[in-house]
């Protein structure tokens, strides 16, 4: 009897979620050593009682040492537990989600041990490592969840400082999957975002007719 | 060093919902020895491995050794973690909320070691064991959040299989602790609960006008 008979493994995993040319995806980290060695998996680690205050610091630590990312906010998406879903022993895995606009983490994100990529959420198209596949799909219900029922406002953490509405609402399809009605996304907005800014006299020159910026309002706080 | 220094203690705490005389209640227990002697907490237990299939068992397992009920559906609310938060050790809780109507969990509810009771969901009016007051706000608040903005039907969980919409009105208005505007909760019911269904014939008689009864439809699920 090894000593996960009696003590469970308590581990956590972080779906990091970002916008990567108008797609949303998942850093995924491939394992270096076993178990499941070379497969693609969430980033993850083992809590250690003697170091983290709770399991939001292990997820921190663990994205500060695995990945170089210091993650701003994150929220618990489920625990995943029993027996078999990894080879060491019986265990519970919290998941957590996060996000962070691409910009700004990717010239951060450092694999130090192991490799890491960008994956499509929805479609990652790796064999993942231990139960990552049914992790990853329960992170993108929640996300989709929250942003169409309860959190409108959570693209707002996926974008550069500033952005027109358009790219807002490329960011909104890129994470449900499916484009949206210009004109009722654009009356939502008015009713549901309270937290956004028009710049006056800034507009993005491109292509187009010049478009107006906008930015989060000061203050403007992840939980909505 | 002990071992939940390096190994934390694992464990997993229910609150179970019912309406009693109108009001939300939660089943709290007295608890029997330390940590926490005599403190009313929410039922809940340690991890076992070596029994337990994932920490949904052993919540069932849990409710069932220590007040004899079989929950029909649980949740997970939240995992509460750190080192304070259980004399113990460093502990990890996996608080899970559950629904079940009063008068068929009344009939079963039965202490076995601990005393237990039913107090006001919203304001228990006991100092409770741990960081057990802080895990009763996050599920009430999750409850409550369900009802109103995902799963209007999960009232249904809490009514006897009969039921009339008054009664159901109530149930509502237990839960959310405030008066629902009549006409607006008809309205409502109309749109977005396909699971209710009139039973041709059976009306409730009272000292008022006979009120048509209602069950809730073949197969209707918890999730919704």
């Amino acid at each position: 009897m090894n000593n996960t008979t009696l003590f469970p493994l308590v581990l956590v995993d972080v779906a990091l979620f970002s916008i990567v040319e108008d797609h949303l995806r998942v850093l995924l980290v491939q394992r270096a050593q076993g178990p499941e060695h070379h497969r693609w998996a969430l980033p993850g680690g083992i809590l250690k009682p003697e170091i983290d205050a709770n399991l939001e610091s292990t997820a921190r630590r663990v994205m500060r040492s695995k990945v170089s990312v210091e993650i701003p906010h994150l929220e618990q998406v489920h625990a995943f537990s029993g027996p078999d879903r990894d080879p060491r022993g019986w265990s519970v895995s919290l998941l957590y989600w996060a996000l962070l606009p691409y910009d700004q983490v990717n010239a951060l994100v450092k694999a130090k041990v192991e490799k890491l990529d960008w994956f499509d959420a929805a479609n990652p198209s790796q064999e993942m490592a231990f139960d990552h596949h049914a992790q990853l799909a329960a992170a993108l219900q929640i996300l989709r969840n929250r942003i169409q029922v309860t959190s409108p406002a959570l693209p707002l953490h996926l974008l550069p400082e500033k952005f027109t509405l358009t790219e807002l609402q490329k960011t909104c399809e890129a994470i449900l999957g499916r484009p949206i009605d210009k004109a009722a996304f654009r009356r939502r907005l008015k009713k549901e975002l309270p937290d956004l800014m028009a710049l006056t006299g800034e507009v993005q020159r491109g292509s187009h007719a010049p478009a107006q910026l906008y930015r989060a309002r000061d203050g403007f706080s992840f939980n909505v």
